[in-house]
């Protein structure tokens, strides 16, 4: 029997458990099996000197989003924790809300691999991401 | 004539008004021109479930120090900004202050390079960086 | 005015002449402004034990394609060189033509960032890069 | 019973067979518990105009150091493969011999997570790497 996938309410209700983010607030914008994107609300906590969003915001994102596009493929009741996160800053976000997108490349048994990017609602490209996540 | 470089105090004032990453507390350890260390107090709002720290405070206290140890080599008045941060998380830390130590490897003209380790006060290891900043 | 973008037979040339990695015997399969692919024959000299392509191989693709899609940006007479490299090994390729293309995220004044992948014919990953080159 | 270590003339000579890097001839240096050194004579097949050493090859170092550093510790009969290989390249080497060295951060039951430098034989560092493989 295949695990049963969990759909949209069930990922928004996960993520609205998970203290340890919560500071950031993310939603979840949409999830198919090919690809999760969420959405990280302006805060004053999260900008920089300058007006610009934070790096680790960014990578909290990134590390989120592939969290639930995992949770949809091996099910709320089985766990990853993040083994490697590279980050690349290509555009600044101003006061805005910053949107990240993921896509698993490989669902190993062991190491599950894929790239997040955030974005604005256009498509501009704020960070590159790739995640690893170790099955436990 | 060379950079004034600035002190302990004057990079841990140049924390204390970095609001964007005020909700983490830094506390400055100690600087030389080789090595720069920040301690990351334990919070309850960093806690992931099973009581760990969470992933985003690593990358956020290595993007911290790698900065400070930036300004303590160009000078409170410069500046450079991240970009690229290469993160592995191998230990989980629990409850306890982190302690995060940077080097820079290379202070180029334009990019600066450097490696990061969040670690406990003994030395064990939870998470490897390497981090590049460019300069503005 | 702006650079006269050199086409296929340019960065073929540009390929050939190319002597320190001559050995690889990459070949030019297409490039557009939005993406550069070439072609890695498989040799006895890539092979591990077991049969597959060895890792360096496909660096090394992933850098010259890169390297390809930059030039046809920026101009065969400008120059710009790696200064960062990621790379994951997903999948192994066995005795057999691998295919990597690149497609540029941030073409920046001083850095050049981009993603490459290592595939074979169908689109099957191997690997997944992300480059960062400096202009000089 | 623990696993009986693989010392210097061992290691070389699992190098030596290794045909796939036969290319850079690469030599065991020295291999404690805690480092282990290879060095890469130079060849004219590695340069790259301007008379440096290439990237690839630096990579191909990194990635073959770790390799015996786990060796070393899992023994010769034992195997793990490359998951992730991250590069910075931080100085040009010209036309000499290029050292390099490799120390394991984390040796888990699944990944083994390490980092490597190339550097000339005072210390000058033209390379560093963090490298991950996973144990088969």
């Amino acid at each position: 029997m295949s695990v049963r996938k969990p759909g949209k309410a069930a990922l928004q209700q996960l993520l609205d458990r998970a203290r340890f983010i919560g500071g950031y607030r993310f939603k979840l914008v949409a999830v198919t099996d090919k690809e999760c994107t969420i959405a990280m609300p302006f805060r004053r906590t999260l900008e920089r000197p300058g007006g610009t969003v934070n790096g680790p915001a960014f990578m909290a994102a990134a590390d989120c989003v592939m969290w639930l596009a995992i949770k949809r493929h091996i099910g709320i009741e089985h766990d990853a924790v993040t083994s490697e996160l590279n980050t690349a800053f290509l555009n600044a976000a101003r006061r805005e809300t910053v949107y990240c997108s993921a896509r698993i490349l490989k669902l190993g048994k062991r190491l599950i691999y894929g790239i997040a990017e955030c974005h604005d609602r256009r498509g501009k490209i704020f960070t590159h991401h790739s995640v690893t996540y170790v099955r436990i």
